[in-house]
């Protein structure tokens, strides 16, 4: 993270809202490879594009994470998908990075939290 | 986890889904304060429940965790909201385990995997 004193939680506004639920395994060993400077690098990235709203982000000790970013719509993340250095960093993950992935969109219904009703 | 081998992957069918993100930061010190304990209930009562198609969940050394239920139904969550003892565990969550927490409930448009198209 470029950021990282910030909250982890994704602030979301009212209105349409889509998640992108990410899910990976890293591969054995957890080598670096690349990866950590990649990653932070993709949501410096994913920050800038437009319709990006937040990401949330967790990964527990045996290597295995979940990422969820949410986006104002199907069209942003789309966009996001083309982007070519995306592109490129998404079959760096497919090659080396992960042994195992899922990914869902999905549309957001309704959201609350603590602080909030 | 009363399978702690088993693959951390939700493994879906077709048809719709819901799913329920929920993101949270545990207590300074992370005490654990029966909270172990009461996640894994938690992970076995729910799947359980009419509707629970699976969980996937992560929570890194900072504390942050992001754990996400996918559900066939919004009545399947509704019912799961009002059980007894997944209630008595939210207020102990919310009073003692978090310091913050996020909800999200969104309904899963598409979905794809490594080995999957």
């Amino acid at each position: 993270m470029t950021t990282p004193n910030a909250s982890p939680f994704a602030h979301l506004l009212d209105g349409p809202c889509y998640a992108v639920i990410f899910s990976s395994q890293r591969s054995a060993g957890h080598d670096d490879d690349g990866y950590a400077e990649a990653a932070d690098r993709m949501v410096e990235l994913a920050a800038a594009q437009p319709g990006f709203l937040g990401v949330e982000s967790a990964r527990g000790a045996d290597g295995f994470g979940i990422t969820v970013s949410y986006w104002a719509s199907e069209e942003a993340i789309a966009a996001w998908r083309r982007h070519a250095e995306h592109a490129a960093a998404r079959e760096q993950g497919r090659s080396r990075w992960y042994t195992a992935f899922e990914l869902r969109v999905a549309r957001v219904e309704r959201a609350y939290g603590s602080g909030r009703p």
